[in-house]
């Protein structure tokens, strides 16, 4: 997989990529992230971005030139499956998407900044549009990340233990059930006893129901 | 505002809050932001912090004593309004919960990894679980980073122009209307005439019908 990522703060998107899954899949080669600062695809001597809204009001959109010029010179070197723009009105992410999208090649990711993007840019060039969540950031630059981290984690080889992806949260549509580690006792708090009994299919019976439990108490709305 | 972040992986972490509205907002003394490597309140030779699961299986639980250790010195020092949980089966953040958070002082955030720390921690210390969407991360970092960044630009001063996170997606309940910015023209593509009317009054009423019409395109969940 190849992820081409346009944004205005490269920089702040350094360190999530030299840590941890991500890191690790890179230098194992099952990834390639690439950074382009929208800035060197400016024009001019102010290197312009952005500019007012037509129409008056506050906050600056990112204007179709400098992208237009990016996503055309990548597009010029290979094919890309999905450009996706990072954007809090988009398709809300879950794990379906993110299973979806871990078996693409080359993708494309624009982080939206300011007000957004010229809606031309996205009428012209964008494939799928993509909101983490029902609140507004500063950017698409972390956004970004989280559906990098989201999707890189569940290519084959990126996790040390495969299995250990398919009992998370989602996969099967329900909540993860309670985790205890060592010590069996601690200030008075005991693990449940199912779970030191060493009988299996007891604890994955008790699993299962923990799981159940938890998602009706907590989100109704996965059972539905 | 004083966010403590507790983590395994406070490199993970350092760009996204040295870049952007994060890095102004501490820089304004608007927010303090405090990391705290887990592994400096583990005990023993190795420093351990993680264990395997009782009852067996894949992935590695964060164990409760350095959590303990670590939440406890911060008590010790001043009162938290919030110990929250970064995980999957928390409650899903909204804006409204943002803007709730950001009328906070003190609050903690804690990182969960692998498969998340033991039930222990929950039921003895955190407050709040929050999800930042449904789907799987590779640990809770990026999504503390989001929720600092969704809470953090809320707070009066930190955005250059008040008014632009008031007219964000979601901040009323609908998504925002498009966007456009010069030039007027882009190879063919017009802007819409109203934009470029000067006609404010028929503007707003231009925007507020296409935030209606793209929220009951695509998101008509939040009009019920």
């Amino acid at each position: 997989m190849r992820i081409d990522i346009i944004t205005v703060l490269p920089e702040l998107l350094k360190s999530p990529f030299e840590a941890s899954i991500l890191k690790r899949a890179i230098e194992k080669d099952l990834v390639e992230i690439h950074m382009h600062n929208l800035r060197d695809y400016a024009t001019g001597n102010y290197r312009q971005i952005d500019d007012y809204q037509f129409g008056g009001g506050a906050g600056m959109v990112m204007m179709v030139e400098p992208i237009d010029k990016c996503i055309s010179q990548l597009q010029a070197e290979r094919e890309y499956d999905e450009i996706i723009y990072m954007t809090p009105d988009g398709t809300t992410l879950n794990q379906r998407t993110a299973n979806e999208l871990s078996l693409k090649g080359n993708m494309i990711i624009l982080c939206g900044h300011y007000k957004g993007v010229d809606q031309r840019v996205r009428d012209m060039f964008v494939t799928r549009e993509i909101s983490i969540g029902d609140y507004v950031l500063s950017g698409g630059e972390l956004a970004a990340a989280i559906l990098c981290d989201a999707v890189i984690r569940l290519i084959p080889g990126v996790l040390n233990d495969e299995t250990s992806a398919l009992t998370d949260s989602f996969q099967d549509n329900l909540l993860a059930p309670p985790v205890y580690t060592r010590p069996a006792e601690y200030k008075g708090r005991e693990v449940p006893k199912i779970l030191l009994s060493g009988n299996l299919p007891e604890i994955e019976k008790w699993r299962e129901q923990q799981a159940l439990e938890r998602t009706q108490k907590r989100r109704p709305d996965l059972l539905e």
